[in-house]
Parts: structure tokens; sequence; C-alpha cells
């Protein structure tokens, strides 16, 4: 699995394999034989329409496995956890079907936003680890103080 | 769970919520905690170009789970078991994130395919209670004679 990138500690970059033919395409996504396969809570997906900014959300437990089968969206991570040898990093990464068709492992404590940027909506997929519990996440506003990153 | 129906044996049509705002939507597909959740064994989508057909398949051992983020999705189901109750059944189901925005569970030893019957291409996610393995399905030809439905 050298092929998994790391940039966050604790976020993997997975490439996806497409299998395309004549009639469409199969998209990978996530395999429980799969070495970053943790278990399985819950899977949802969030659409998000053109331009739309969906920011901030922390997870104090939830690993959370993103793809994007449509649109193109763009993903911001912060690491706001003190004993963290990336502490206080900020990561942008692009997810879409065709040119970063990857899957993105997004531990637990880590501060994260998604715009969708293309002129389509977005379809983001979320394979997370736990099932959904407003008690595990916490939310900040857009343009939070905490986080040095300007969304446009 | 009154709400989930059944058609050909074992089949279940199980209505999903989706949680609309001005910036998107939430789309549920699938929750360890959902009484029809078996396990988690692998998520992969299938894209069809607007107008294939993808027929016909039968999987020996596979649980599979059935939801139509994009497009609009016809599937056809034959029950070939002689010991079931719906024995012979041809039934004919639409997938769609507007309408009929549904999980389709089929359990194995049934054979199905699927249309794409929308303009734009479909997008097919499926979570699998096993992980692929072609030794465990079986395939037939689009106008296959053993199963009596013709493909437009």
């Amino acid at each position: 699995m050298d092929k998994i990138k790391q940039n966050i500690n604790g976020i993997k970059i997975i490439p996806l394999r497409q299998i395309n033919d004549e009639r469409g395409a199969v998209y990978h996504v996530l395999n429980s034989t799969d070495s970053h396969f943790t278990k399985f809570g819950e899977a949802y997906f969030s659409k998000i329409n053109s331009g739309v900014v969906k920011a901030w959300k922390y997870h104090k437990e939830m690993t959370q496995n993103f793809s994007v089968p449509y649109g193109k969206l763009k993903l911001v991570c912060f690491d706001s956890r003190e004993d963290s040898a990336t502490y206080g990093i900020i990561t942008v990464l692009f997810l879409d079907p065709d040119e970063n068709y990857n899957l993105i492992q997004v531990p637990p404590k880590i501060w994260y936003g998604f715009q969708c940027i293309s002129k389509q909506d977005c379809l983001l997929l979320n394979i997370a680890d736990i099932s959904h519990d407003p008690y595990e996440s916490m939310s900040e506003g857009i343009n939070s103080s905490s986080i040095k990153y300007k969304w446009r």
C-alpha cells in the first residue's frame, strides 16, 4: 500500500481504481479487506450545491472516508491537535471522479470543511466508522477566527 | 420498520431520508444500526451511461444494497429459486434521488439487471455484504432465453 500518501498526520489519500468500458464504469470506494478499513458505522451522501461552502466541522470519535463520484470538491483540513507532528497545518485537497478519484480518510479530531467548486453540484459519499451522533461533533462558523483559512 | 416493502421474497424496498436545505442535502443510505443491515463487505459505484443496459447478473452469496444518488435507474429482478413463494416472478423497480430515493436490498440467488433511463448518466451505489469475488457470481446475456423480460 505504498501508494497511500499522508499529509496532516493520520489523513490518508488513497488512489481508487476505476474500471471503464463503453457502457460506463465501476468506481471502487472501500473494501473490508483494505488495510485502511477500520469498521462500518454509516454511509451517507452530502449533496453540495455549486459554489456552496460547508464548514467547519470536527468529530471527536468518527473516522471518515470521503469519495466524490460527481462534481469537484475542495476539502480543507486543519490540525488543531497540540500533540500532533503536523499541529497547526492546513491542507487543501481536491476530490472528483476524473483527475482526483481518491479516498480521503480523515481521522477524528481534525477540523474540516468543503466547497463544491464545479458548475454542477457535488456528491460526497462518506463511509464513517460510527453512526451519526450529534454529541461527538462540534461546529464553527465559516469565518471562524481560530482557523486561518479564508473561503472565497 | 413497517415502511419496508417486499416484492420478490427477500427483496426489501426501504424509503431513505433526505434532509434538504439551501446549501444542498444529506441523503441517508445505510446505517449499521438499521434492522436490515447485515454486514459490510465492499462499497462501489456503477456508473451507467444513458440508455445502457447491464444485465443479467446473479450472486450466489452476496446481499446487495442499492441506492441511486444521480440519474434514474430501472432495476429488473427475476426469482429463479424453485423453493420460493415468488418463484418465476419478475419485478421492475425504479431508483432515483428525487421520486424514488429508496434502498433496494437484493438477497443472493436473484437474477437482476439494470438500465439507465435518464438523459444524464446514472450512479448506482452498492454496499455489498461481502467483497467482490468472481467465483460467487454468474452472468447471462441481455437476451437470455431463460428470463422472460425484454430490454428496449
